[in-house]
């Protein structure tokens, strides 16, 4: 069972302190009591937290600081949130305090033409910005799923990534500089506005995946790539998992590069024809392939490697030649988590990575703790970087011991291959009790004194990232 | 005049107590008195520092240890030192201390085949590590200029870059996770081996290009991307250095992808002609381009650039058919900084960044400097990234000042235009008087917090990238 982590809560008279000074500062920016939605309670981790005393609507920088400013000067707890769209609790308040929202601050939108790179306001949506930069012709490769709901402020704090990160790479990559703001509500620019540069320690690189947990960004200067000419998806066909995990190490092995090698069982080839997409008879595994470049690149890379997935055992290769054949097979994948959902009351994805030759093991391994602790489990992910998303799905409170025993010994599994415990959606809440698995005590104890840099009281969107004093290695599902 | 920065010196008796403590652990691997060369005073920066007491000549991760231990505990300064071909002084001792030299530590060096990873000690030569790795068709693309002498630990210390930089990126995008042995000897294994992941902080980026002064750097596990099948390279001559920042202009803008877009100025064509490189009559300036990829997209890109740089005013364009016209090319290119040293008996080299529509603008401005300060001047360097290396030449003290007089106007120059300090080379000594030209007090501070929870007692490589208290935005050269 999940229980939310110990984290000091604010004095009842601070926050009522904190509640008047922010509607003394920003007036209707503000909201208290009842006027709060219970969104702000939650995100895409489904985990409920604590109830927030206001929630800051922030549209200017100024809001911004008055909002880090009040909250230090009070003491109360200030999370911030962007999109919402988390999967691990990032923007769930841990402890009672501030939301501090940035989703109303998404202009401007500012293209530099000539130089390749794009400055955006925290509230911007990520599918706004990928169809401003490529109708410019310029990219912006990464593309979570939740691109319609996501800001680039999330994206930021999280590192998001997404199928094209196999050969694109991730948030990180793609992040020239940042106004940061910090506890206190100082303000500063990290990092720069040229392609290149090395002067000084790589604030941008420590800020971006920090969680919220560090400060809360303004304007994000991205670096963009030239939109690749042509782009050609594939879809191949396996009658045996362990078929289509060798067609992922043979891919890899013989050094093509798609933009994505998308792996899905059986169980979402089910979920996927339930969704009206046609998949061959007796499918057991799908790899939903795409290559980008030239025209002639494209081709040339998808015969190779349909010829290569063929030798691997696949029963049936199929190309999108159409765009429109294209969208809805990745429309199915994006949508991929959400109909999950619906095959049980609850579920809980685990993006776990391993080395990309232990995907098999770690496919089997998820089958037979389905089996070992009688739950449903559905896996797809990022074959390609040896990201899986693990699914396990149950419908009542008696199931959840059962759960919380798979989900530990995923882990347990993940880190003995050599893996890590997340690939794209990072700790937050839900994966904090399991960070000890993975990093060692003095790395951790590391991380603990660079917050405290930035955040030396600890109200920073507390609770997330680092396991509760106590607390180590306990674990819950939501 | 460069002068070593103010730093905190050891006390004799912990200087006599720190060489006895290291004889007797160490043994053999300790050099004291006149059996320490004076290349452990300097690297490539040409900076002379301070006589070392101990240069640790490190074989094992024990033996980083042990120094670590030992500096920590006599509070002794201590500097780690690579392949000594940096060109700030980051190896350059700035305090009197110890030197832990690590390019002893050269093996092992494991590719991981299948998973396209490669673990190196951090005193594998680059060059090593290249040809290894292309022999089994990967590719890990830094490649500065010191291929030949530069080892791991130094490119990651300082994220070295190279010409490749332009499509592929700097050191840091290769970096999965490393060892790092803390001030006292602790030892912590930061990041991951996978492709992809997001767990806790970013402490691997934060590292990269630290210079030294947060950790000393055991084995590193580098990504690597499968190696283009073919590379094409060719030379374009302009008669008019405008006509050469245009075209670099141009085929940014048209969005293709070569590898490499190096430019060279008048005087460097000079250079090179005197090292026997072919280049058309009257040329000004030239494009060194580099396209990968499979045969024909190479030569496609090449023609179409091609056609835009004479379009753009190119007088002259050649294909460098065969490996040896790409191999001579190139070692022309790479031997510039060590050819140009020879127009004078003293160089500094200046590796700031613009954004590229600035280019001319820059190049002009230097062109000026060279005329109020009565300087030679020189410009070569990677054009795709607005990554300029400006060299100024001199032969006597007397002419100190004005070189003095250059650098800080090329900075504040630099600053106005957007750019920044250093792309490739790092902060070091040599540019920390100018590191709040670029970076916020309010930044520097946060970087310095960052430096005290690595190095409470600031013994780690003092003196570097952080300005001397007191001594803000002077400046000198070596």
């Amino acid at each position: 069972m999940f229980s939310l982590p110990d984290v000091i809560e604010p004095s009842v008279s601070a926050c009522s302190k904190a509640q008047s000074q922010l509607m003394r500062a920003l007036g209707s920016r503000v909201q208290i009591g009842a006027e709060i939605s219970d969104d702000y309670q939650t995100d895409d981790s489904g985990i409920i937290g604590k109830r927030p005393i206001a929630v800051v609507l922030a549209e200017t920088e100024q809001d911004l600081q008055t909002a880090l400013r009040i909250a230090a000067e009070t003491e109360v707890p200030i999370v911030p949130r962007a999109g919402g769209s988390g999967r691990t609790g990032g923007a769930v308040p841990a402890a009672t305090g501030i939301v501090l929202a940035t989703l109303g601050m998404n202009r401007p939108i500012e293209l530099d033409r000539g130089e390749g790179s794009l400055v955006v306001a925290p509230g911007a949506r990520l599918s706004e910005i990928h169809s401003l930069v490529e109708s410019e012709g310029w990219f912006y490769p990464p593309d979570p799923n939740s691109a319609e709901l996501c800001c680039i402020a999330g994206n930021v704090a999280e590192n998001a990534a997404g199928p094209r990160a196999f050969k694109y790479g991730s948030t990180r990559d793609y992040v020239l500089g940042l106004d940061v703001f910090l506890m206190g509500g100082q303000k500063l620019f990290a990092g720069r506005r040229t392609r290149k540069g090395v002067t000084g320690y790589d604030i941008v690189s420590l800020l971006v995946g920090s969680e919220g947990t560090l400060g809360v960004f303004g304007n994000v200067t991205l670096k963009l790539i030239p939109k690749p000419a042509s782009i050609l998806t594939m879809l191949c066909s396996f009658s045996q998992m362990s078929d289509a995990a060798r067609a992922v190490e043979r891919v890899v092995l013989a050094r093509f590069s798609p933009r994505c090698i998308e792996f899905l069982d059986e169980k979402t080839v089910s979920v996927m024809r339930e969704h009206g997409t046609s998949v061959a008879e007796g499918t057991q595994a799908l790899l939903l392939l795409e290559f980008d470049g030239s025209e002639a690149e494209c081709e040339r890379q998808a015969e190779e490697v349909g010829n290569l997935c063929v030798a691997a055992g696949a029963v049936d290769v199929r190309v999108a030649l159409l765009a429109e054949q294209r969208k809805m097979l990745w429309n199915t994948r994006k949508q991929m988590s959400h109909a999950v959902r619906k095959r049980a009351l609850h579920k809980i994805s685990e993006d776990v990575v391993v080395p990309r030759r232990s995907l098999l093991e770690l496919i089997d391994e998820v089958r037979r703790l389905g089996d070992i602790y009688q739950i449903d489990t559905l896996c797809y992910g990022h074959a390609g970087d040896g990201n899986l998303h693990v699914n396990f799905l149950w419908n009542t409170d008696e199931e959840l011991p059962r759960v919380d025993g798979a989900v530990r010994d995923l882990f347990h599994k993940t880190i003995a291959l050599g893996g890590t415990l997340s690939g794209e959606h990072g700790i937050g809440l839900l994966k904090a009790p399991f960070l000890g698995l993975e990093q060692s005590a003095p790395l951790v104890d590391l991380q603990r004194r660079i917050k405290d840099t930035f955040d030396p009281k600890g109200i920073l969107n507390p609770g997330k990232i680092f396991p509760s004093p106590g607390r180590p290695n306990t674990h819950g599902s939501c």
